[in-house]
């Protein structure tokens, strides 16, 4: 068996090798017959190569090539010429040689495969994903997968060059409150109980910091027993992150830099930095959204103190109720058809919007069913306001602040896709900061944590804790690329009375505190230093990085809906006597 | 708070900084007062700094120096000095200066700690583990932490290097047939049903070589729910390495430079390669053991040849059965008293044999019980195969192959120990190889796969898998180090028609084999390529890179067999809610 391994990479053969003797391993991509001669090109990971069989050449390495078939795994052993100049391929690297075929070694047949290994193939998922073998033959899975690679080793380095150590955390660990439901896995050694799975390592890497680590990172991976989505799988990687004695402008800037060598290193994109940064209030306020897709503008307008006193009814009444009404105004827009336009009024009302007001200013001149609503100096400040042109279209929303944002948000979005503004090769990083530290909850009439209870207030904000929680800004930051959240990251409470504070607000009890939380809350009594961190969506970068939609592309074996692949889909039926176990162990 | 964040780590404070104000961040490590001064030893996570306060630099200072107890967190401002010669301290790398300290900023104070965070006090392991976050502080535990850090940059790199993709592969994954207890995991999503966590991502690493990856790698995180040991735990991290097209020899060779890197980056050892190797046999024969050390001789001498015939009924009993008579010459041993000879004799016993049979040759002459038993001849005999010189013992055993190995193998690593045989700062690899395929079970009367069903046959046994699959020998091998396994790997069987022989030789049906490994012999007919792999525990390896016994000193948050800690240790009781939910889905 051994000497049919191989002696180069079929990346390896360029012209430099013609006339040598080389053994190359792979799967046959395809065979041609044609003249007399057998062609089969040869896939291995780094590549492809051509290698012609004669009969003049070997009998019988040319009756062997005969026989192999799509996906025959073979051994070739031949030597590298020149290909004629009109048969040269200038698609592959190997494009300008050949192999003249002198030994072939079988080294397994292959069944017809259900679907060609090829990109673009337009195949079934259920049966990718039922063939995932084959699956991720094909280029464009091959390329994910090293790019994911790439990636996972250039944040470490970066991150080990930076002083950060990669310290591992349990696996089987304590149900600690947060968002999503966890797994839970009961334990043999001890009955009745059960270890949850992670859903973050949060609490373990600020104990981290108070065992006096200084700079955290891991890579691993997370568990919440959430739906699938085409973004989210049940289990994720995350790049965690933690660090002490540190202010937060200077781990943005180790960030920064991390995303600069990871776009460099794995797709060869130059990211500028620093990223800028937008407060959660300005970000919500010009683009809707507290993650804002910063490749198109169609920003937000403000009319509201424009239109103070307006006799339009809809304007008018929102504005008193404390709302706001804002425009986009989209440039070339008074083009749309009256249709296009009724259509995005659909779209807002879907998003629960009464409607979708719109003026047009074709010539210059406002058009549309408000116009006469309004008085010829209010549509004088709007368009001054809105820096109309002739050609503009102005859509209005006039709501809530809330609403206003989510509805126009939504439509600036879709508007950005529908009118081919977006970039797709732009990389738009920006940093969200100074969220509010609580938001009010309607069902339980009290403030919950935006982030989790151990952000850090902005330290001007720590005398409205008593006055005017809703006011107190966060010492947190959100790291957003194109549209996405990539990262949530803050600075934590590290002295007790300020925690305390917070729990009043929360209106959590001392009692709730110490069950929850206790074991932090204690190692906080022993010197902890300041500290704060980060956490990225490891399979979120992914999906950017590889410009997937669909996150199961970038791994090697997700999860899907269909679960039928016991192996590496769905959870699988445990055998009798297991499942009689846990009863018991349920029972006691 | 910004302002008080450091300028320098404590260890970049040389004399070279002599004049320069700092700001350092960090554990008071000590306080004392002398002189109407204050010294402060400062620690951060790269070492100690003194501060001193002085009354006539600031009065603010020293006042709040003052109040500074035991890992109390501060910011310390001031100026760098030398010391006066007399008290430079040359055991800290920052020995010949210190800071004359202006100002101060308490981020934290601390309660007095429950032991001292220094190396080499006695503290009870529960009191540790309940403070893991204070005993982590400790030198020799930062010291580990950050070896394994080292480790895991070091082993990545070098693996990316050599063209292996690092590739994750599931957690929640169904349960296949290993060693041990899986971890089950219910699932919300499909209910009724439970994921296992993975022992290994053997079938999954097996798939990705199918998939045309060639070189893969993964340090990832694997599970068994069994009992904890000093040196297991339940969740434990895996080196796992597959390849394809490759030589065992070339994949053992690219290992042994992993290990020449790994040592030298981490402890600054150099180790010897290429690393010797014994067949299973050869190891067995000589060691007793398939996990020999060698770091020391006592090797185990076969006297069954020589012995042919003996009248010593003890001996030719056993040589009648087919066992053999074996001895070990204890260089210097004829020196041990009665009493201590005896002392070996109890032993033995505990291992199960009869007696230790023995002879002493003080001045050259063999004395003891059962000299009388051999004639001269037999005697002479003796001597020379065992290489007896003036001053020797010799301990004998005579008993079946198995249990001579598993005494004399137990008695020779005891020799080793007691005598001070063992160099411990010698690192001795050693691969063993050519491992039976099979072992016979007595309880089922039938053949167990020694490592697992997939492992390869040697090509030349593999006509003996008809007629005396005893005798077959396993492509594969072990890495031992010093004693201890570190790895465990083979070559893979990847046709299937060697698969049905084995499956056959095993006893398992077509029925059994499907459901069990249905999915893998099915990704076997669509082209799998010759493959192999290795899985190597990192744990061990820390505990050898580190020097400790006990694994839980080389890892953060370990698990122990007292559940003090509900976070990081046992698992959690769930709360009602779960608990019934739980019942419902299991009773379906």
């Amino acid at each position: 068996m051994g000497h049919h391994f191989r002696s180069h990479f079929t990346k390896q053969l360029t012209t430099e090798t013609v006339g040598t003797q080389v053994t190359v391993n792979g799967w046959v991509q395809r065979r041609r017959d044609f003249g007399g001669l057998i062609f089969l090109d040869l896939r291995d990971h780094t590549g492809l190569v051509q290698v012609v069989f004669n009969p003049d050449i070997s009998t019988e390495a040319i009756e062997l090539a005969s026989q192999a078939r799509n996906e025959y795994v073979l051994s070739v052993t031949g030597t590298v010429v020149k290909r004629s100049p009109d048969t040269v391929n200038p698609k592959l690297t190997t494009g300008e040689i050949e192999i003249q075929g002198e030994q072939v070694y079988l080294f397994n047949p292959s069944k017809t495969p259900p679907f060609l290994i090829e990109d673009g193939t337009d195949v079934d998922e259920t049966l990718r994903m039922k063939h995932r073998y084959l699956d991720l033959r094909r280029p464009q899975m091959q390329k994910n997968i090293k790019i994911r690679h790439r990636a996972l080793q250039v944040v470490r380095q970066f991150l080990d060059q930076h002083g950060f150590l990669e310290i591992e955390t349990p696996m089987l660990t304590k149900s600690t409150p947060e968002g999503a439901r966890d797994y839970l896995v009961p334990s043999r050694l001890h009955e009745g109980t059960f270890y949850a799975l992670p859903q973050s390592p949060q609490l373990f890497k600020q104990l981290l910091m108070v065992a006096g680590f200084e700079r955290y990172f891991q890579i691993t991976r997370c568990f919440r027993d959430e739906d699938l989505r085409a973004d989210r799988q049940p289990e994720f990687t995350q790049i965690d992150i933690e660090t002490s004695f540190m202010e937060r402008t200077e781990l943005q800037g180790i960030m920064e830099k991390m995303f600069q060598v990871l776009f460099q290193e794995t797709i060869g994109v130059t990211v500028q930095a620093p990223f800028p940064r937008l407060t959660y209030h300005e970000a919500m306020e010009r683009f809707g959204s507290d993650k804002p897709d910063l490749r198109f503008g169609l920003e937000l307008i403000d009319l509201t103190e424009t239109l103070q006193g307006t006799s339009f009814k809809v304007f008018a009444s929102a504005i008193e109720k404390g709302g706001q009404v804002k425009t986009i105004n989209v440039k070339g827009g008074a083009n749309f058809t009256r249709k296009e336009i009724d259509a995005w009024g659909e779209i807002a009302q879907s998003l629960g919007a009464k409607g979708l007001a719109w003026i047009t200013f074709k010539d210059g001149q406002p058009k549309g069913p408000i116009v006469k609503f309004l008085t010829p100096e209010e549509l004088q400040a709007i368009q001054q306001v809105a820096d109309v042109e002739a050609g503009d279209l102005l859509f209005f929303a006039a709501d809530s602040k809330q609403n206003v944002a989510r509805m126009l948000g939504e439509i600036r979005l879709r508007l950005g896709r529908t009118l081919n503004l977006i970039d797709e090769k732009q990389f738009q990083f920006v940093w969200i900061t100074d969220f509010p530290l609580f938001e009010w909850n309607e069902e339980t009439n009290r403030y919950d944590s935006m982030h989790h209870p151990f952000t850090m207030p902005r330290k001007e904000d720590i005398p409205l804790l008593g006055t005017d929680p809703g006011l107190v800004r966060a010492e947190c930051d959100d790291l957003v690329l194109n549209g996405y959240e990539l990262s949530s990251g803050s600075q934590r409470i590290y002295q007790r009375e300020i925690q305390e504070k917070i729990f009043q607000v929360l209106q959590i009890s001392e009692t709730e505190a110490s069950e929850k939380f206790g074991f932090l809350l204690e190692a906080f009594e022993y010197g902890a230093p300041p500290h704060g961190g980060v956490a990225f969506g490891f399979d979120r970068i992914m999906m950017i990085l590889t410009g997937q939609q669909n996150l199961r592309e970038t791994i090697a074996f997700p999860k899907t809906a269909q679960a039928y692949d016991p192996l590496t889909e769905a959870p699988a039926a445990v055998d009798a006597d297991q499942l009689k176990e846990l009863h018991i162990r349920l029972r006691k």
